[in-house]
């Protein structure tokens, strides 16, 4: 089943658009797991656990596995097999943000979406369409694309203007009309930018959107939602890492990352229609 | 010692430009190698032993080693140990290709200059300066930014017309004017295009440039030369992989890619000045 039929199927089942994002930053974790045999794994496992009847997708994030080497990255792995084996029907985002040239992509795709089973893989735009081939023609796999980022600095490269138009639209519209030629292709774009969300999402109809932000860096949940989903209030991606999986450091952390996302599941869908 | 004045010293005491990358994919290693405990990493040990004191870089490129999860990245944390180890003078860049927002760069900073103790990493500009302030902030090491990729499809976003200038010239003169604050940046342009290099040049004085794209990519080198070099002829990394590691798939591997390491360098030290 390719990545949007997935990610269609178990937003309706869950009824929900929340996508946690598992940035199991080793520092962070509750200090009564740092004596697990695998802290970062048995963490996620126990966060999947509680949420996996609550979202719409998964999302770890690479760079908070890579910070530990080979044994860290080893941990991401568990991760997935465990997604894999235990909640098949629940579509994982591998966000890693890659891209390479084309021989070289080869290699991240292996990476993403052969090694590690994820549905989908967050990319850089940069080096075009072209480049991104061996992503692209996975038709099976998700492809999504950097278009407006959630950091304050963003617009440093992403609004300069190019005929009229910032850089980040004309990106959402390369890739809606040439790049997504085997429907496969997701954009990624901030809460905390509400105003270029709608634009955004004006200019790629259905196209699945994964919105990071809400929560620790502060996008707002109604401008958001208003913004972000399509006319069926549909494929809206909308993820929060740390204001889930670190709302409480105690041994009560499982609870607690249940009770906030169940808490942004019923926020959003106040707003989804 | 930072990035730059390792590169300057060893440009110098080994009369070379050449970066030899190390894009050791497991399927086009020679067969007799294959049997070996580790064959990405025996290779590589072959590889850099022959060209160690021809180079003024090695540049491990990361998805052929991530392409093997787990098993191949442990091959690439062991090249760099050894280079570090028997090779300490000679800069190592990996090209990773990396980018995320601030907090989540801390991760890919720690994958590259502590755990695999890189002296630079490759990144993606598109989310700005801000972003990329942990490599930024990081006056040791090098901070690599891709501006204008040797990829055939490079233009697709890259020339991009803002304000009458491409998009890879903005990225070009903001890294110059205001990303460079610890003198640590180098910038990527390819060998395919010599006429963009030399634009390049201009606009970043003598700052590193990293220059992939001769050899099996087909880029020129008496162009790559003259346009590439700073007006010392110096600071540009030329880099071949597959034209140097792969040139023989036999038993004379090494003395192959010794030979055509040689032959690059005295190709270019010819239009150096």
């Amino acid at each position: 089943m390719d990545f949007k039929t997935k990610l269609s199927n178990i937003t309706k089942k869950n009824n929900s658009l929340v996508c946690v994002g598992l940035d199991s930053d080793l520092n962070k974790l509750p200090p009564h797991l740092k004596s697990a045999k695998n802290p970062q794994f048995e963490f996620n496992k126990a966060i999947i656990d509680v949420t996996a009847d609550l979202v719409c997708a998964y999302k770890p994030n690479s760079a908070f596995y890579e910070a530990g080497g080979v044994e860290g990255i080893s941990k991401l792995k568990l991760t997935m097999d465990y997604l894999k084996e235990k909640y098949p029907d629940v579509p994982v985002i591998l966000d890693a943000k890659r891209a390479d040239i084309g021989n070289t992509n080869e290699g991240y795709a292996k990476f993403a979406y052969d090694y590690l089973r994820a549905d989908a893989i967050t990319v850089h735009p940069y080096l075009g369409k072209e480049a991104l081939k061996p992503f692209l023609d996975r038709a099976d796999k998700g492809v999504i694309v950097l278009c407006r980022t959630s950091n304050p600095g963003a617009g440093e490269l992403q609004d300069l203007q190019i005929d009229g138009k910032p850089l980040y639209q004309m990106i959402a519209q390369n890739v809606a009309e040439a790049w997504n030629y085997n429907g496969n292709c997701g954009l990624v774009v901030g809460a905390t930018y509400p105003i270029e969300l709608e634009i955004v999402r004006r200019i790629v109809g259905d196209m699945p959107i994964l919105i990071p932000g809400v929560g620790a860096q502060g996008g707002d949940v109604e401008k958001t939602v208003k913004a972000g989903v399509d006319k069926d209030g549909m494929n809206a991606i909308i993820n929060s890492s740390r204001g889930i999986i670190f709302a409480s450091s105690g041994p009560d952390f499982t609870e607690k990352a249940k009770e906030e996302t169940i808490k942004l599941r019923e926020e959003i869908n106040k707003f989804r229609r």
